[in-house]
């Protein structure tokens, strides 16, 4: 009976990560769409570029020259949102008009020469020095700064304005919205339960395997319980680790692999370069180094907008901005989608 | 001093509405853009489309048939999110794995039998007949439901997949976050500072004259200091208000008056038909219209998406997401970028 209500019915569920709710509407995925089809990517991406300020060798805005780089290439952002030297905006405020000082830096950091691939069609070594470059910046920047955001917008729905493979990472003096919350529930979680959150959850997930999308030894990606995204997804590792500069040799290979059969399992679904937005959250840095931060579990978001087809998006607008986030279909019935997709080749070959 | 500051470096922003904080990029509008550019939106709407559900004397996905109506009209969801008789989705759960049972109602209000017009295109009384409309659906569903959520979602770009004017009213039985926390926030307001939150705000903000957009006897819109979305607005009674259902018919008119401007000012900005999601909050209602909800102040929110012109948008993705909002500039620049556009007629002829 419960099962047939979840597929059938709208429900609620709890977000313990940020405190909030999802509304889980499974039977809307009945819905006819008339509404906005998305265009197909541009498929005829150069393995090298002469006038993409991204590749090795060309010139980038500010008139520097890109090296003839081999795997992972990291420079300053040209149009950075965070600059190292913002003056404070100033003092005495009304609590209705409050500002304050922003400082921090913008970097990028290419994946790989060559414009034509994306992460799950590189080799597995090559990934795996996307990741210790990940942890070299969170060395560098975290050294100073409280909050390392390391994000990759992938394909144009998602705002990114280069198909060379990228990410970037902001580093602020702040800790980010996010973060406090993320940092608020996960401290209170320990509290009260005596364990880290994500660690329990990852435990309860691998025991369930109701919700997990591809597993190894040291990790975890399942679609979240409370995931608001229809392909929404966490990555997780088994060990408690605080942050991604705590990873063992073994723990970063087992990531790229399992980074690599995720991303492929997406590709694979609509037979596209599967958009998305993800990010790594994990203990924050700084001065917060020195404090204990064993409430933290390191663990990266995947954020894709797709719902139904390559051209068919989800839309969080009007109920989700205002109200509440809502999706069409539940976790579950996204992995029932999704158990027939294979995550071990690309069937979908990119370009 | 502090003026060059804040058009030429970051800083953060407080959103008392919210308990967040907005990264402010000033300097961000010089970004080359190369990215995705949205597709004009298909100008050939007839004013009766024989195929469109909601147009007057069609039949709808269930078989009924719409009334020959003049002007508002307002029918069940056909693909609602929420539905009345969802069932409980179960007891004794885990921490980490909450659902609750999630009742309510979704309804669909056309504002005009012509497919062609837009709010800012139809005259006052047909506006007004639109607010009075609004304000009975709060009667009736907010009789029982704790929150009714009056939503447009305008545009393609904003998920809205049928062009004839409209917007919907989804009611639940629970408060949905985005409720939750501007309630938490208004209440402990007016704890700390005596006045309700919103009352000093526009106060304040028509004393300054530094973000208005538009303003009557009655009403305010401005971009507010906390802006997220580049040419967001905040609308404003000027007398303390707790719900739609309180406006007196002079502060309807007034009403009417503000939105047509402020709509036109919009559609005259990049010359289109201006995309955004907008809604109502007000004090909750159901079991709440017996408590006192004095903090509480009616407004309108308008979340538009485009950021440059009628084809660029501003993408919150990886890092908004995953981190804090982010905008590439102002509120007061926006401010002076729209000093110019004309509020009193419609430059851009809508079709
Ligand atoms: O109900 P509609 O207009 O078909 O759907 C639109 O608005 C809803 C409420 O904001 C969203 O959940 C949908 O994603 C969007 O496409
Ligand atoms: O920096 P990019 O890739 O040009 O810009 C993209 O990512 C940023 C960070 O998420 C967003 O603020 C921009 O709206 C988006 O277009």
């Amino acid at each position: 009976k419960t099962v047939r209500a979840t597929t059938e019915h709208q429900h609620l569920r709890y977000n313990p990560l940020r405190d909030t709710w999802v509304l889980v509407s499974a039977h809307r995925m009945k819905r006819p769409w008339s509404g906005q089809v998305e265009k197909e990517e541009e498929d005829q991406v150069p393995q090298h570029d002469p006038n993409n300020p991204l590749c090795p060798g060309n010139t980038r805005a500010n008139g520097e020259v890109n090296p003839d780089y081999n795997n992972t290439f990291v420079f300053e952002n040209d149009f950075p949102a965070l600059q190292p030297n913002a003056p404070d905006p100033g003092y005495n405020q009304h609590p209705l008009f409050q500002s304050k000082a922003a400082r921090g830096v913008c970097k990028v950091m290419c994946f790989h020469p060559w414009s034509d691939v994306t992460l799950p069609l590189m080799t597995l070594p090559d990934i795996i020095k996307v990741i210790d470059k990940w942890a070299e910046l969170m060395v560098d920047l975290g050294s100073t700064y409280p909050w390392v955001q390391i994000f990759e917008n992938k394909g144009a729905m998602m705002g990114c304005s280069n198909p060379h493979p990228h990410c970037q990472v902001w580093a602020s003096n702040f800790l980010p919205n996010e973060a406090t919350l993320s940092d608020r529930c996960q401290r209170e979680y320990l509290k009260t339960h005596g364990e880290p959150l994500l660690l329990q959850y990852a435990k309860m997930e691998a025991e369930k395997q109701e919700r997990v999308v591809v597993q190894n030894a040291d990790w975890l990606a399942v679609v979240p319980y409370w995931a608001t995204w229809p392909f929404q997804t966490l990555l997780l590792p088994r060990r408690h680790v605080q942050r991604l500069t705590n990873l063992t040799a073994q723990e970063r290979e087992g990531l790229a692999s399992i980074m690599k059969r995720l991303l492929t399992k997406y590709d694979n679904l609509f037979q596209i370069s599967f958009p998305y937005s993800m990010g790594w959250h994990g203990a924050p840095t700084g001065p917060y180094l020195k404090e204990d931060q064993f409430h933290w579990q390191l663990h990266a978001h995947y954020y894709p907008p797709l719902l139904r087809s390559a051209g068919v998006r989800k839309f969080m607008v009007g109920y989700e901005m205002l109200a509440q986030e809502q999706r069409d279909l539940t976790p579950e019935q996204v992995i029932h989608l999704g158990n027939s997709i294979t995550a071990t080749y690309a069937i979908y070959k990119h370009r």
